[in-house]
């Protein structure tokens, strides 16, 4: 079915409210989630919060928690998230970075024990229209296999960037693998099969049936290079915030475990550097730059999500009617 | 001809000496050059040695400088370099992020008019080895092209990421371009085509042959992803640092323009943590995780080069007879 941000945002926060979670902790969970939906980005949006409601149903996710925070230094804040909310434990987290980042220029938060965070893309993209240089990355359970491998050792693992620029600003955000299980599942249910060196079955073979990719492993994105990056942020988040590794994460596909990944938050303060004017001309001009298909002109990272957001302010965007039903029902 | 890492860096020690760059400058230029070529990055080795030279000749690099450092707040580090030699300079604001991050628990070095690092992956594991985890990236000249793009707007900046680990840190260190330029005029050398989708030649059209993507562009790694990390890590280094962006950047590659890359260094004290140990025991599980070829097992970031190095510290390693010779001369 189509529907509306202002009917899914309705929807979804009676949902919360339903389930005993704050006003505002619930409008941030649930704006979070339809922002992936106007930016084209499902696997990220409404489809994830009837799961969010059977946590804390099951227990595994408390909607009051906010996160304990511990500056191990001047700019290192450690979060135990107390299985709250990931988008509510991550703002508020983000939140003392900002206050923190005028003093000390650069600072950093590693967060354990809250749940999915969501399209990191919100998060850098909030950070850097301050004016803030924001880089964020995330675990996931265990879905990317090794360069060379057979099965899955690493999670899907998302490196975002966003760098201030104007009008808005340059925002990255990509999985280390080289599609997401989503897309798989995707692709299963439309019978469309994937391309080759995409996915492994089960058993650690090749295959281009989604149908069988769904319980095998995703490759890593850009082969040997790919895995070396999504290796390193899954060794550089458990290292600095003592979350799990490889196939001990938790907690982001489920409703029944307590969630284990981990998040790492570095916040740069550029508001006093004079790279803005330099950065946006120079983005300008790879806009300009000649494309292979004069029909299809160079995009700068952030641009396609926004586009995408503009239509689909106007014009709305679809959810499952499973989707909607089980929020309706949680919304009683 | 063959050469060994004591008779290279007896040579290239005696050359720069004679072009009165200090010995201690002189010996950390030569020794990050020649681990290059221990590692098996002979692009990063010491054919740049004379180029090096070549530019202390003509007045683009100061033999002396060291970079001159400003705190702009507690944790960011602002270098100019003063054009000196890149290690020389990085070494310097790396050993002042060590002095300052006890404190701070991260602290940044943007860097600006300092000359061409070198491998990366060397400051990485100097650091991690020491505790620190530490990422690193440098812009260069336009030599990438943007995804559906035709010609060169970005560096091939590579990213380099260290983290500790035992008994040997992770070490990942990648250019965002597809291949290096180093690589196709090898390729060009040895008239062997490149594969489908690595580079466009002059006129911006795919080419396969070598020869012609010399005056090219070469295409990101893994796509869109890797051109939006490399067009992130441009303006980022550029917006801390002041540093060039895109077509503007110069002196990487040359003996007569001034350098105007710029780097970033990040580094983050992980000494307290408690993720060596867990760190570890994931990395070993990883490379004792089943292989898609028998012979070929799972590897970790930075285990191939230390191999290497190994093997090449008892056989030593090939080096040009124009570049021993240049090199010979300059020794006087």
């Amino acid at each position: 079915m189509r529907t509306t941000s202002a009917a899914a945002l309705d929807l979804g926060l009676r949902a919360l409210l339903a389930w005993g979670v704050p006003p505002a902790a619930a409008e941030l969970q649930v704006h979070t989630l339809v922002e992936a939906e106007l930016r084209g980005h499902p696997s990220h949006g409404l489809a994830r919060l009837p799961r969010v409601i059977d946590r804390i149903e099951a227990g595994v996710t408390d909607p009051k928690a906010v996160g304990s925070h511990t500056w191990t230094a001047e700019g290192a804040l450690t979060v135990d998230g107390q299985h709250g909310l990931g988008p509510v434990v991550a703002v508020a987290a983000l939140d003392a970075l900002e206050s923190r980042v005028g003093r000390t220029g650069i600072a950093y938060a590693a967060l354990h024990s809250s749940d999915h965070l969501g399209m990191l893309s919100w998060y850098v993209e909030r950070l850097a229209s301050r004016g803030f240089i924001a880089i964020a990355t995330t675990t996931s359970e265990a879905l990317v296999h090794p360069w060379g491998g057979r099965y899955a050792t690493q999670g899907t693992n998302p490196l975002a960037l966003g760098i201030p620029a104007l009008p808005e600003p340059l925002v990255v955000d990509m999985s280390t693998g080289v599609i997401s299980m989503g897309k798989i599942h995707d692709y299963a249910a439309r019978g469309i099969p994937l391309e080759d060196g995409w996915a492994l079955d089960a058993a650690g073979e090749p295959t281009t049936v989604a149908h069988d990719a769904r319980a095998g492993s995703i490759a890593p994105f850009g082969g040997a290079k790919g895995y070396a990056l999504g290796i390193a942020l899954e060794v550089l988040i458990a290292s600095l915030s003592g979350s799990a590794l490889g196939t001990d994460v938790r907690g982001t596909l489920d409703a029944v475990n307590y969630c284990t990944k981990g998040d790492i938050f570095i916040v740069i303060d550029a508001r006093s550097t004079q790279g803005i004017g330099p950065t946006t001309d120079y983005l300008n001009s790879v806009r300009k730059s000649e494309p292979a298909d004069p029909n299809q002109p160079i995009l700068i990272p952030g641009d396609r999500a926004r586009a995408r957001r503009l239509v689909a302010a106007e014009t709305g965007f679809d959810v499952t009617d499973e989707t909607w039903n089980r929020l309706l029902e949680r919304a009683g």
